[in-house]
């Protein structure tokens, strides 16, 4: 037996669930059930052609593979800087103004945000989040020892931010950060200029660090463009200043390009924080591979000569988010279903039910419909609140629209005879996820 | 004026004074003079082939760039562990056998020890390191809040270790871990099977992590080979089982094959440890770049096939060191530099100096030789204990044998012109490092 002892922050670092519900689809598909996995956090599309490109180019002509400059390669950061601001200028918006040392470059956004929270944060601090949220916050916080703490928001109110002063409850002498991350994993929710003001007049009042993850920003379904934290304007230079000092923002080329396997993200914050945190990335990875960031640069350039592949992208998603909407709209009437507007999942809630996951599992190990079955991920562990989220599942817009359609015409059949079966005295118990 | 507050940890993350006789290395050569580098920690031989081969083969060929298993691909950790294998079946010595599950892949070393800090120790615990040492461990070891506790060694005694009795002293009801880098960077030395057995034996008495540093296990120059932590045998079944529970070695593809830019390294251990780094690992980057798995596969795959590649790189650093060995014994007779029989670093300390740093600065910024001149790095960095190694510093053979030979005349110039310089009243004063 091992009997070595680990340290006390491995306690809340507990495997995610979400990953369970993988292996069992792949156990359930090795029993010949085709499933449609709407539990995959990935998006499906082909990565952008300019990172392969210049990757493969970069592996062919350079025989060295050096270490790279702590903060992230010149020429990437510039890149990047380039492509912010074109953003803000794409929608003719005013905005704060984004130079190549303002960015530093880490290992995707989860590397970006625990280096925000150890560059900030002392054991014991507090970051409000709003519920629900990308479950993994909860462990890219505890190498800090900070702790989040959760402010609730509804489907059915479309998990629109509660008012200034219901904010202001939560925050204690502790509080020492807002993390907000619009568009919104799970929920596919926007926060809207006003909201983002609001945010930003909070944090100043109360000097906490406003802390943005955009790594959905390229991702939206609308027409609406996502407000970036840079573009906050607090109509009076006093607080437009105070704020420069508390604004960071965390993006990825992850979700914007298709390249979650690539690790490449950004830390974009007033010069001093954002050398403070590429202190923090070179003491814990030293420094990020050259060759994926120049494939990370030449996909930004790409799209800064061409903005096609957002466009192609956002079209893909847009057809995908529609059919399913529909298709619940018919199959699922009594579910809460607000309209995403970015990032690639829809939150569902079922009022009805008690816990969800069990729904999933009899999806998984009791139910098909001509031999297929639908893989969801119960949302509780998008929530922090004890109990909540449990009557609600986040789905992945990662099939094309007949089988996002196809798959709620399969849960809305599974959701039947579920209800039949729970009924049924003697069924056998449903394994707990 | 910035005046955010950042976490107190960051007081323990001072920016490497190593970084900046870079800078001044690049000033000096601006202005026409010839520096030769010998401060660089990176080696400059050519990466391994297969690696850029089947980077750019995965680049062109796969569209997808996806999230890969949290514990690294298993591909890449089947090839490792059959690489370890191999080397212990090379030498023909008994072994622990090493299985997949063994093996996590982190971003480079440095990511494997910093997850290895988190998962194993609390703040306040204390890890004994023998300086000199790596100084980027001291920054490695801050997220976890634990902090180094350093055992002295000396040039004089070509950096061997004290006797167990003098070892055992250092510890405390805080020490959790001992970490032991053999090939040691800075001085090169190796830690005998002798020494290694000692370690395992005070960790086994004393329930401690065994934690080996074996990133320049394949950059030897002699004929010996290096003794990984998997060799050791306590002769006694109970002890071996307990060890199997504290040992972890940590790897890098980064030396062993030129890749330092690739940033992939390694953690072995017992499965129950090796699952909860790898739980560090998720929780702080989530993943690892599949492309630069698959092409650091590829170059295990090479050396397993060929061993050519370690061969070259062997013969091409033992020309190097025998070059500059043989130039400190003729050009500077009063230093003491203990032959390096791994890494790539000698370690040559003046006995007649204060401090090197300033030696070092004069070099660059009042002295040429024909137009030429020597940066070093002072090796006071690589202890702790106040005042330890400031009349040390570190060489790193990064030049052919005719250029270190050379950069060793250039030193022995410079030595008596600074002494002359330092006689001189009105010298103006050097600018400290």
């Amino acid at each position: 037996m091992f009997e070595g002892k680990f340290a006390d922050r491995m306690d809340f670092l507990q495997p995610s669930p979400i990953r369970k519900i993988t292996a069992i689809v792949s156990d359930v598909r090795a029993e010949g059930k085709k499933v449609y996995a709407l539990n995959i956090g990935q998006p499906d599309v082909a990565a952008i052609p300019a990172f392969g490109e210049a990757v493969a180019r970069k592996a062919t002509e350079d025989p060295q593979v050096s270490y790279t400059a702590f903060i992230g390669e010149k020429y990437l950061r510039e890149t990047y800087a380039r492509y912010l601001n074109n953003y803000f200028e794409r929608k003719n918006v005013s905005h704060f103004h984004i130079d190549t040392h303002n960015v530093a470059v880490t290992v995707g956004a989860s590397h970006g945000l625990t280096c925000v929270f150890l560059a900030l944060f002392n054991p014991g601090d507090e970051v409000l989040v709003f519920e629900p949220f990308f479950s993994a916050y909860r462990g890219f916080v505890v190498p800090s020892g900070a702790k989040l703490k959760a402010i609730p928001t509804k489907a059915e109110e479309s998990f629109a931010l509660p008012p200034e002063e219901v904010i202001e409850k939560y925050i204690t002498p502790k509080t020492r950060g807002i993390l907000v991350n619009s568009p919104c994993n799970p929920c596919g929710t926007f926060r809207t200029a006003e909201e983002m003001d609001m945010l930003a007049r909070i944090c100043v009042k109360h000097n906490l660090y406003f802390i943005s993850d955009e790594v959905y920003r390229e991702m939206v379904m609308g027409d609406e463009e996502v407000t970036c934290v840079f573009e906050v304007d607090l109509k009076n230079d006093e607080d437009n200043e105070a704020l420069k000092n508390l604004m960071i923002c965390v993006d990825s080329a992850s979700k914007s390009f298709s390249l979650c396997g690539a690790r490449i993200g950004f830390i974009v914050s007033k010069k001093e924080i954002t050398d403070k945190v590429s202190h923090v990335v070179s003491n814990t990875v030293t420094c990020i591979s050259d060759t994926l960031q120049y494939g990370v640069a030449a996909a930004y350039d790409e799209v800064l000569r061409d903005p096609s592949y957002f466009k192609k992208v956002r079209a893909v998603y847009r057809e995908r988010r529609d059919a399913t909407m529909a298709a619940i709209k018919e199959y699922l009437p009594n579910a809460v279903a607000p309209v995403p507007e970015g990032a690639f999942y829809v939150v569902v809630k079922f009022p009805e039910f008690e816990d969800i996951s069990e729904y999933a599992m009899y999806m998984l190990t009791k139910f098909n419909l001509g031999g297929e079955t639908v893989a969801i991920t119960p949302a509780a562990g998008f929530y922090m609140t004890e109990g909540a989220g449990k009557n609600e599942m986040r789905i992945a817009l990662v099939l094309g629209p007949e089988e996002m359609r196809r798959s709620i015409q399969i849960m809305a059949e599974a959701l039947e005879s579920y209800k039949e079966y729970k009924k049924s005295a003697n069924a056998d118990p449903i394994k707990k996820l």
